[in-house]
């Protein structure tokens, strides 16, 4: 049933001589499929033939846009069992998870799909001309914004339906008018041919030139960076971990001509505890973070994977049952082997520091599959400053809680952080003074504030904001979630002059497309009387 | 009258003992007053004070930036005749057009100051919350733009207003709420220390902190590198040329925390007049090339470098008249010795590929200052489309003519350009065909398409897009000139439940700034009923 190939441009495609099989975390078997690396000379195929759809892509309608991608929702849909089954035999993550994230991914493709039918999207800005003005008159300016190209998409291991094939980067790119390249991740090729194929479905449903869609497979860093060395490719979106993402920026960055990469690369999520809300509802915040920790096996990029609290006896009894539930829960099974020989490493090297003491008994735990005990970290905040090393992500169910003397120094070990996803904050709502103060400080570290809830759960919608300052992302004016994702695959242009007819509908005067426009600095969506 | 100094933080500061001079480009005399290059030591204290600066300026509300706006355009005012004798002194570009780019300059100040009075410029959009969804409840999200950090503008050689110390990178990051250290351009460094007081005053006046803006002054690369590897900078924007902007970007993307860099590095700007509207207004739009080519003696980023034809009597005719108008104009002054000689090696580059032939008399000049003969190349499309080297720019009076044996060699000539700035059409209202086509393939081209026209002359509007695709600009997604210029020095943020009194005044429920938002998809400037 599985190939084990690559999709180029319409065709199934093995040219290579590099294979690998995807692994069942739980049992470790070896799936019995061969997946193909693509070759260079695939990887080629792929974006030229992305480059020649580019040409008729870029001037489909947002609409025809919109029943692909809904057609795309439903051919997902369509896989059946078959899809979670496969997902969970290549993740280990589990069928209710699993279920959740079809229905987050089919949701994201419908939900762009409505954003291209409401059509503001392409950010109309009109200013009228001006004949009369002197010294010289003023010509009319239209400005819009207009798809980008051939974007590769990297699938993310953590999410291998709502950040791989069919995912947001793929969603879209797609809405914005962009062919795409999905470089599978090697953690789920089987998942990512079955999504391929769906797509590949929907697309030849609507006519789209065989172009607009390849993926491809590999367990090679030749093949990502073949991809994105690529001179006719546009973009970049990626999400994985720091060291894929800031290989793909580098290369991207020293190309003759530059592209932008779009990388989310997980972060650490502070929470502050304000030792009011500790007092008024510990049992209830404890359960919360330890769900929150735990979920995914810990593999979620919002993961909060650092608390802050300040050190008395009600925070030190926080911790010691937060540590309790944490031992009481069966580890998760992780991703591969990759993420657990990663995570030992890490927590080795957290270890190593001697700035950390244990909080769970990690060694009392039996475990199957790749799987890593619950574990947390405690450290004080003065080690915290001093030693950056504690700032390093742990990709999988582990969390540093940092223990500040005075709520000063919890300040000033907040200020200390580097970039990252979200940064949520837990106070009673009296506390509006240090609330205020934790979230201005926050604010100038974070994509993303939360008060009183946990980071894990990124709503798919319009306010949306998935992204931050580096080290989070290598992209922080943009998202990779929510439906102003659309931005990064596309850019403005501007029509000076230009007879009426000749412009596209959402610059013409008619605005035959009834979308939301600034026209001479007033929101309408009235037409423009020439 | 001048000090030479550099201002750090509102303190003149002269640490250094590498010192330059300015040159009149009339006169090639040497100005009296001396210039310090900034210190490493200095720089560092510039951004160092402006990232303490920034923990205030990004408090400030955007009413009090707009009046600080306007104050700065006043102060600039008050400068007088002082300004614009300084500037003429330094660049030779005479005082019409300095006085002109001085409005320009002061107007970009005011219709920043309105857009923030206007409000929308944050991109609010508010998801609410959905207390009953199931299986869980959706969470309150706000999203809106807030200011980056300290910014670095590079002043550019040709416009020592618009885009230098008080121009469009200056105006548009001090209007999202940034802290700005410029780096002044060495070929003006006076006319950089006039203006440099008059945004001090403004501040003053204001009660900015300190660091809200330096100016750096340097002839030495040294500097701007300094600058633009400190870790507390946050984003850079410069004008100016390929060379010098390809340097700053690879160094951004380099630091071990990258930052974007938006460098807008001048361009092509073809230009394809139909074989009709020769024969309609070819005298008109000979006059019209001819200002436009020699317009700031050929220093435009939006000069027309290439202008494509069809092959026929009519368009030899044609050429012969354009070269008869460039050999009857006297050639103007160019900026400074660095310019003469970069076209004078860039003339020589294009000469010796044996590609293209001369049109004008250019052994006939008698030349003064530093200025280069007015001059007209031609080739045809099969040597345009086979020696990539006549891509390269000529900063100056010279302009390509590219001969197309038929209209399909003219399609792919334009095929076969590089990402440029703007790309105009002239053709008569009847060609509706030949038009669209050719729009439709320099689209993929340019930033800024323009019918029967001319590029030179950037309105300063809403609507304006001064940007295009690599190798006219690092950052194809964003412009330099326009209200949206604004977008650079800002990134999303959102606010997951966070109490309605500690969101931004943008955000909260009662919308009190009366901006338009984005209401649970709904444009909208109606308040939140919770």
């Amino acid at each position: 049933m599985i190939s084990g190939q690559n999709l180029i441009a319409g065709q199934w495609s093995a040219q290579g001589n590099e294979v690998f099989a995807s692994i069942n975390p739980r049992t470790k078997a070896e799936s019995t499929v061969r997946f193909f690396n693509a070759t260079d000379g695939e990887i080629d195929l792929a974006v030229r033939q992305a480059a020649r759809a580019f040409k008729t892509m870029r001037l489909t309608t947002a609409a025809a846009r919109a029943a692909f991608l809904e057609s795309a929702a439903d051919e997902i849909e369509k896989l059946g069992p078959a899809l979670i089954e496969m997902a969970d035999a290549e993740t280990g993550l589990g069928q209710p998870r699993l279920e959740g994230e079809r229905a987050r991914t089919t949701h994201q493709l419908r939900l762009f799909a409505n954003l291209l039918r409401e059509g503001a999207f392409v950010e109309a800005i009109i200013d009228t001309a001006m004949p009369n003005r002197t010294p010289a008159p003023r010509p009319d300016i239209r400005r819009m914004l207009i798809p980008l190209g051939p974007v590769a998409a990297f699938g993310a291991s953590n999410f291998p339906l709502a950040f791989s094939v069919g995912g947001g980067d793929t969603a879209s790119a797609f809405a914005a008018g962009c062919p795409v390249i999905v470089k599978a991740h090697p953690g789920h090729p089987g998942t990512s041919e079955l999504v391929a194929r769906a797509i590949l479905s929907a697309g030849e449903k609507h006519g789209l030139p065989p172009g607009f869609f390849s993926m491809i497979q590999g367990d090679s860093v030749r093949v990502g960076q073949t991809l994105v060395k690529h001179p006719q490719l546009e973009a970049v979106g990626f999400t994985g971990s720091l060291r894929g993402g800031r290989a793909l920026f580098d290369t991207a960055a020293r190309r003759p001509r530059p592209i932008p990469v779009f990388a989310e690369m997980g972060s650490l999520n502070p929470m502050v505890i304000s030792p009011r809300a500790l007092a008024v509802r510990g049992e209830d915040i404890a359960a919360g973070l330890v769900n929150s920790v735990t979920l995914g096996c810990g593999q979620f990029c919002t993961k909060p994977g650092l608390v802050f609290v300040v050190d008395d006896a009600v925070s030190q009894a926080f911790i010691t049952r937060v540590a309790e539930l944490m031992d009481q829960r069966q580890p998760g099974v992780l991703l591969n082997q990759a993420v657990l020989a990663h995570l030992s490493a890490d927590v080795e090297r957290t270890r190593a520091t001697g700035h950390v003491s244990e909080r769970t008994a990690t060694d009392a735990v039996v475990l199957e599959g790749y799987s890593f005990p619950n574990t947390i970290f405690q450290t004080t905040a003065e080690q915290f400053i001093r030693d950056e090393s504690l700032q390093n992500e742990h990709f999988g169910p582990v969390t540093l809680f940092v223990m500040c003397p005075t709520p000063d120094a919890l300040f000033e070990a907040v200020d200390s952080l580097d970039g990252t996803l979200t940064a949520t904050v837990h106070s009673e709502a009296e506390e509006t003074g240090l609330t205020g103060e934790l979230f201005s400080r926050l604010r100038e570290k974070s994509g993303r504030l939360i008060w009183n809830s946990f980071p894990t759960g990124v709503e798919v919608v319009h306010a949306m904001q998935h992204g931050g300052p580096y080290p989070a992302t290598t992209a922080p004016q943009t998202t990779s979630v929510g439906m102003t994702a659309i931005k990064r695959f596309m850019r403005p242009i501007a029509f000076q002059d230009l007879p009426d007819d000749l412009l596209p509908d959402a610059l013409q005067n008619a605005n035959p497309l009834n979308i939301w426009r600034i026209v001479d600095n007033q929101f309408t969506r009235d037409p423009i009387r020439p």
